[in-house]
């Protein structure tokens, strides 16, 4: 009996750069077809770290190499480009997996803006480093003209840094709905989504932020009404102790578990505590969801049971 | 009763910048708007040229920046990239002004691939420059590491030039149908669509190439079985002889007419002709179709028949 499925991809699904790309998205394409194989509905969303802050970085050197003819690019923009980067690949490595097993089925990549609450503390505070590393001199210039933020780099350089609100809302989300009920393959909410808000009337303006992929991936399972939240990673299973003489894998764990793992730190900000808190939030917020965390290739398997950690409601 | 139109929209439609864009924009959302709130079913395509010209040069001053660190980005990708780039601002435009009316519909941007054939005798003449102006040296080094072909463009220096061959087939027109079918809004093949061809199996792979807008739209208004293909431009109607005394618009005329009145050479290659031919190629491939050439913002007036030059068949 086929679910549907979210699956976020972590970085290793897609590597740092367009050879490394066209490499991992084989190899992702193959654990993505398995799922597709045994009959489940799947929306895949991916990070773009590598990518926007490279697309970011070109934009940047045009603006150096002729001032007077282009203005900057809003990083919204970046990230509405990093999803035509990133999703031509996949798009098209995916359909070529499907195809050798003879399965005939669309895949198709959606262009997705994910509202933020322009309230969001994390607008206080940001912390994501983005883009080409700066001068002094650039950087001042920067934040005077633009209102940047920027942080200085451990001697590298300086960088500008974006906040990283939480997503409120897919906005096309009605569209990634027909389009699964219509039995295609979805590629949706690229790099986290094109960050967006609403200012007066019906207008959405770009965010100068970036939005985790876990928990814009979390926020389109719960909009799906998904059964399953996949967060493919580096590492089979999560770990408490990680790293120490009592390391200890995690199998099944309640979401109150989960909480206590957090609340005890146990997991790295902004590597592994994002993807326990998304799963967390996904599998308490409607009976018989289930979240999941395994590596790429075990993705299949972990549906089934056999490994990775699932997290379930109390 | 409601007709499916294919809408191909013309540089005019969307500015030579971002900011131009911006402001474009929200008059074309306004004309595409008025075909929609009459009940009709609108698939959006869309030309690239100055966008995808300037995504080519930021990634050629990126490589230029770090060349260890980034290799020279594929034309293929970067169409990818302006399809993001400019999908985002038309689908919000466009979302804004329906929702200003009241109509509530989903507006999405697909991911479009278009089929060329590597035999297209196109690509061994390749015509259509691209990107940003090399010297000489760097045009030489381009030639004999990436086998580009390149031309001395009227003493501003050297450019790229790539193929323009003729669309075969929409990859991902399932798709495309399944939400035109679902009463989604699509905006799809920007640019022309990104072009891929077949190489050993079902392995699509890009192609250093351009589609022409008009071309690629046609082709789809034909695989999505559309009624109307309209092609949205900076004149009202189209006419022979034209900017002499003789000059004369046309208000409707059949394939027939527009076959001779090619032929006599009435319409500027690169520039008319090609509208007028996939005008003509889509009123002649079956019974009951029309093609419409107007103004962008006459689109409403000339599918009532109050404007702009329709093709028939004979």
């Amino acid at each position: 009996m086929g679910k549907r499925i979210v699956v976020a991809l972590g970085g290793n699904a897609l590597g740092n750069n367009l050879p490394e790309q066209m490499i991992a998205v084989k190899r992702t394409s193959k654990a993505i077809a398995d799922l597709i194989e045994e009959g489940n509905q799947v929306v895949i969303a991916h990070g773009n770290g590598p990518q926007v802050g490279m697309i970011q970085a070109a934009m940047t050197e045009l603006t150096r190499s002729d001032p007077k003819k282009y203005i900057p690019c809003p990083l919204s923009v970046c990230v509405a480009m990093s999803q035509g980067y990133i999703g031509y690949d996949l798009q098209n490595g995916l359909r070529e997996e499907l195809l050798d097993r003879g399965i005939r089925k669309g895949v198709s990549t959606v262009l997705t803006q994910v509202q933020v609450d322009p309230n969001d503390p994390a607008f206080q505070n940001p912390t994501k480093p983005i883009g080409a590393f700066m001068t002094q001199e650039e950087a001042q210039k920067m934040v005077a003209e633009r209102d940047y933020q920027v942080v200085e780099d451990a001697g590298r350089g300086w960088r500008r840094v974006v906040a990283s609100p939480k997503p409120v809302s897919i906005v096309e989300i009605d569209s990634i709905r027909d389009m699964v009920d219509a039995g295609l393959v979805v590629v949706a909410c690229g790099g986290g989504g094109i960050p967006v808000f609403t200012t007066e009337g019906n207008h959405l303006k770009g965010a100068a932020a970036v939005i985790d992929k876990d928990f814009a991936s979390e926020c389109m399972a719960e909009m799906l009404d998904a059964d399953f939240l996949i967060i493919l990673t580096a590492v089979e299973k999560v770990a408490i102790h990680f790293g120490k003489p009592n390391q200890q894998w995690l199998d099944t764990i309640t979401v109150s578990q989960a909480k206590q793992y957090c609340d005890e730190g146990h997991f790295a900000p902004g590597s592994m505590l994002p993807k326990v808190q998304a799963a967390m939030a996904f599998a308490a917020s409607k009976p018989g969801r289930r979240a999941l965390i395994t590596l790429l290739e075990k993705a299949r398997d972990g549906i089934q049971g056999r490994t990775g950690t699932i997290i379930v409601n109390d």
